[in-house]
């Protein structure tokens, strides 16, 4: 596995950079017959893109996804699908002040030690504009596996800054800008982030992201496991600082007792594994919460260094979101379809079909 | 990367079974001309060894690490060194009264479901029995960053159960049972501990483990990201639900003015990123935290089914360790060895020699 | 290493069919700072391209690459550099007739079977235009590996069909339209292919490509051979069944006295080795052989069947080579480039900075 | 994949030198469920075992197999099996003599200048002896194709230097020592190898190897094509200087209309393609040839230089087979599985069930 390219058998390499020509990746070993056009995929960037409320980067991109190769009449064939979003809004102007010098909490200080070369143009390759090709790539995971398993993948958004957000349905999460599954405080969340765009600051948020129908079997016991891979995934998002897998640091305080999920001829009683036991899946819903931290690029000024090692001020202007986890739901939903279709395809390469469990329980209401 | 390899470059295979004739493991790419000899890694294992004290499990085996290849002459020669490790102290007919049942939150359950066929004994293959093949490979990666680098490795337990361990100094960790960085507060944790073996239950456990001395630059921008990779080795290890890198979940509350350690000619002014930023190493030192769940094998009856699908009660009797995170500070430091191993020759590779990063203020005290 | 990504460290993804939009791959983990342009990689494009003779297919491509990503202000950034190759000449009708039968010799009929689907505009997938591409990363590789080494790459026709082609002088190579390093006997080779076509049959082809001034010890001993991933590379190559390297098959008549290659203080006595010994190169030249088969569509009718399991009788009209073996130089050398390139990098990763060879004696004149 | 793991999916992880303590390999991604003892192992090792008659080393190796993991009451569980050899005849001083200096044709150069260290006994890890542990994990692979595929694998020698050997028998392969189908030139093979050994000099062989049963759409299609697999996994094998797969080298003056062969309802017409069209397996025979080269290590002195780089004569005694070639056709069946295997696996990930081609005739009669 090379730095850019994520999975083992459902492969998605990614390229480009913030404000070149264009991103996109290629995804190879695809099954084939699977039917497939933009229109699949383009929903899920729509829920990623720029710009779609006050509260996320003013940017305007269409985030507009041609397939260049893999599709023949209609369906894949079994050969490299490569999805092509070109940019369009670049202001590399915008950037010119931050070119000789390192934000605080930003990837400019070590893309420049790692590489002795960065491109600075609205973060080159460390924004988080690269998961737009992952959402994309998500997308036709997604689509096989529910056509293939039933499976489904959601997510909301569970506490932004100091503010936790009650659950209260699913059904409101496409209903505001945070992805939030709630619809009282929603006022209350766009004050905060009003008040904290006004500050020039930022703030970190808390997502839950799930599966739903995974067939159970999944995942390799030993580094492999579901969950390894699960954290790594989510992990590699930008920003992201913690993962959790089911009951997560809470089961530091549990009893044994209290921990393993009882099982009944009906199924688990509880889910505090979060779908994954022994890094293989229970069949259970996939459950994982992570932690976004603060944008790094913020308007109030901060203590720094310059290319010459010299005290330097920063501020950063330019488009920038102020809580990057507003848009991080669709990432780490897609992120999740990717691992658990890379497992979906390594299950059955060693073992054949995939198993049916035995019957089970509905999961638990979601808890942040 | 298959399920049983750890790592791109330094490379870790690892094989055996709880109760099978040996464990050990495969190390694939280690540099040559390394003056290595079991003397090098057998302190680590014996820090993780079992029967060392009764908190933990009381099989008696010595983990004795026999060097099978790849050293000639005392100095590895590039090529595969192959580490075993016999099992001694298998006492398989304590585990009979398992075979028909699953164990409320063990891989039991799964690996039936996956492969149709388990190896009951011990656990076969998910026992953590098979992280000591790891501590030995971790041992070797050590050697060689301390000599190349001057990196080292330090872990420390941070709360058992309910009960938060204060940081007094690291000097006391190897003196106590927990590897907790305290004096004041052993006798409380062993009067818990003891407790909780007379109630045939079992508690989680949270672990803070730091690398010093970590070269600027190491990590790869998208995927293979630093702190993925240790998020992926971390979630990898038996029984652990949740990690963080530096500020972890404490960064959803915190703001961009609070989060982004600024910078001054001296270093930086804090370490909320835990020595890792776009996914590439600062040069700080790297600080991670780890939850580890209940051990799922206790002496209180639990209910499940067996593999008809029929209810049971299930009851472990065997040789468990109530609180597997005791035994699990010097596996999460090679684990960490092992992932800042992979990435210093991935480093090598793709940017030549190390980056020499601008000078640096002492890392902060450790804090849970 | 899945089915369209070539090499470990330095990786490069293909993607595209024939008569798709467009072809390209993605090269990850390419050293940062290399100055680089599409003026460096046109011209290897240039050598490959269709329609600079008469005696190749009369498609009309510029092969114009652009770069997408990667490269920043000239130099390459050390992230992923997309090159893209837009189609311009597609006909798809043309090959309207070959959609129902499978093409004696020809992936049709493999495709078909493994997928159950398949492209048939152009060979889709299977075409040898799949093969610009690699050339073009073959380039970077090139310049990377002649600045920080001195290492080349050449290669040249040996025998077309029956007619073997004495070597008279490297010189000649760029001089004719079959890469023969040889003035004398173009005229006849000429002649040959213009009866050939008005056969309305194709031909094969042997090949010669080498490199000079590779460094000594690249080369995994066990299985990643030099020779094997050479070997690995070649046979990849479209229309390729046989790779020899050195002596080739005829060391199996040759006696050990023979065989190997004495040394002198000054260098090797022959290269019978073809510059590799024990899968690690010596700092000779690697020398290596391939046999290309005949083009499988050809305008002359045969037998085959079609897509239910009847005769049906195959004739191949569009736009084909007569002989695949007249443009495969400038791929092979790519391709000989690619392994060397990721080479290097792995052994810098293991061993670090390459290491110089006793003296050297100049290889022997080239040989078919 | 690393230097010491061969393949994607069913992967083997080689360790040993050859007069270390042990060799031995790690098998990760055996389906689970398939009987396997010792038994089903031992037989293809003994028939590569040195010291079977007086043609080859006079080295006295049980080569006894020991499954160190993975195996569970006579089945394979889906984890790693470790298979392991215990070396027992090393008689390390009979190679002093070449410790400081190079023999011509040998690896021991390019590792010196590698690795800067070697390990000189037995030629260490650039001893043929490393193919055992492969050919046992070969013979895992052969039982699994046979019982899911009905495939099998059969190898003879065609050619003992300048002797070329007529096909009579498949038959007669396990009567002789040389793996030669022939009955009738047998005397004469003998009476070669003993005026060779007379004369302290070694020579080179050819053979053939075939898979037959194999299905139909298994390879890849640019890359990790069949062939181009196959080509890498025979020029692995110690002393393999070249590879052809069907026609090979008779393809280059071959027509169009020769080579491509047709198709009929009840299956193609000839094998030219050896089994593989655009690198997928066409359900036909694999058929490959590959040319071994005289061993280096022989009685006769030859010029080298030492390792100070001074001139030097070199002579070697210890044991040595006069033709390595003669022991090979049990590894290269092996290593034929080992590509079979790996790509059955990697085809049921992508495609699910094998494929079930259309009839066809039986595979032409072996030629040279």
């Amino acid at each position: 596995m090379s730095g850019s390219t994520f999975g083992q058998l459902f492969r998605v390499t990614n390229f480009g950079e913030s404000h070149g020509p264009a991103i996109g990746c290629v995804i190879d070993g695809c099954p084939p017959g699977l039917a497939l056009s933009e229109a699949d995929i383009q929903p899920d960037l729509d829920r990623r893109r720029p710009g779609t409320s006050r509260h996320v980067t003013q940017r305007n991109e269409p985030d507009a996804v041609e397939i260049l190769s893999g599709v023949y009449e209609g369906q894949t064939t079994g050969t490299p699908i490569c999805l092509l979003i070109r940019n369009t809004d670049q202001r590399s102007k915008d950037y010119g002040n931050i070119v000789q010098t390192f934000r605080p909490g930003h990837a400019d200080y070590t893309y420049w030690h790692k590489y002795g070369i960065r491109d600075p143009r609205g973060g080159g390759r460390s924004s988080a504009r690269l998961t737009a090709p992952m959402v994309a790539a998500g997308a036709v995971a997604k689509k096989w596996l529910a056509q293939q398993h039933g499976t489904t993948f959601r997510g909301c958004m569970t506490q932004l800054g100091e503010i936790e957000i009650p659950f209260e349905s699913w059904d409101h999460v496409p209903r505001n800008p945070f992805f939030a599954a709630n619809a009282s405080d929603i006022a209350r969340l766009e004050d905060y982030m009003d008040a904290l765009r006004k500050a020039g600051d930022s703030v970190g948020a808390r997502l839950r992201v799930e599966a739903l129908g995974v067939p159970v079997g999944l995942g390799e016991p030993l580094f492999d496991k579901l969950d390894a891979d699960i954290a790594y995934a989510m992990m590699g998002i930008n920003a992201v600082k913690g993962v959790e897998i089911g009951a997560g640091f809470a089961c530091v305080a549990q009893k044994g007792t209290e921990h393993g999920d009882e099982l009944t001829p009906q199924g688990f009683r509880s889910n505090n594994a979060g779908g994954v036991l022994g890094g293989i899946s229970t069949g259970q819903d996939l459950v994982v919460h992570l932690a976004i931290k603060p944008t790094s690029s913020i308007r109030t000024p901060r203590q720094s260094i310059d290319l010459q090692g010299q005290p330097a001020t920063v501020e950063t202007f330019g488009r920038h979101d102020p809580c990057v986890g507003i848009r991080a739901t669709p990432i780490a939903e897609a992120m999740l379809a990717l691992v658990v279709m890379d497992h979906a395809l390594r299950h059955r390469a060693q073992c054949g079909d995939v198993s049916v469990a035995t019957p089970q329980i509905p999961a638990r209401a979601p808890q942040a």
